[in-house]
């Protein structure tokens, strides 16, 4: 079980929109949209998938972090570090 | 033409390689992966679609923007600032 | 008593460090210095201040949202949505 | 003479501006002010400097690149490629 098991259809279908947005930005490419055209819609993509990111870590903390850190002992800041750690990496990139 | 049209072909590979990596990404929320690994990988497709406006975004300035200059008149300025804002929407995304 | 308490000393010296990269940039600007090399230390700035930030994340869910969590209760699930809205301000900026 | 020129004095009271900010969240840290307060503090300064930046490129793309397109040669193409690192360098950080 994880953290997002219970929205687990919400995201795929979001990552399947997302799909179908990377899918219409090589349609671009391919009719020699213009270039400002394509980089406005990149934008949102990346938009889209940070939003994804956030959702996941939300309930990543709501669950997996939480159930660590109910059942306390040393898991439970390793559980802080590791999702400290992927909150760095979505801040960088 | 549009300022990429060299690249074309260049350009439809990385996004094909970008669809399959958020096709990717479904089957991990399917599979159940762990959250952290899922969040992993979406920051390297971020990444990967930050390359791709980055590489765009030169062969505008290059060819675009550079045509409109070297032809003079208020055309080029408008021109530096659409591609500012395109810049603007990039760092703020 | 805050999560940042046991670091405050660290956290002052890093902030008086970007304060006074910051006025670098101020002098920067009154030399004539080239664009590009003030745009590089803004960089340098900026991710210097997201560390912090990351730092303050970090600290926060090792204390306020712990401390919240073990306490128990509605407080536990609102300390994560704050934080998760925190981290995507953070994203986003 | 830089691109930022015109704009110098502005660009110094921005500068300032923000050295404040900077110089308000260490007494936010000294004042013990809740974490998320801070965060979203540092989240404003840093939107801050990436409107300098994006200022800064503005300006750099409409005077010191476009004189080198204009003068022509290979000084152009490298001016291009540089402020296309400088963006990539932003879209990063």
């Amino acid at each position: 079980m994880r953290g997002y098991a219970q929205d687990k259809d919400a995201y795929l279908r979001r990552l399947r929109r997302i799909e179908g947005q990377v899918r219409g930005l090589a349609r671009m490419v391919e009719d020699d949209t213009y270039c400002i055209d394509i980089l406005t819609q990149v934008s949102a993509v990346t938009r889209a998938l940070q939003a994804v990111s956030i959702g996941l870590l939300e309930d990543h903390l709501g669950h997996c972090v939480t159930q660590a850190i109910e059942a306390g002992g040393p898991e439970a800041e390793e559980k802080v570090r590791e999702a400290t750690d992927a909150i760095a990496r979505l801040v960088r990139s």
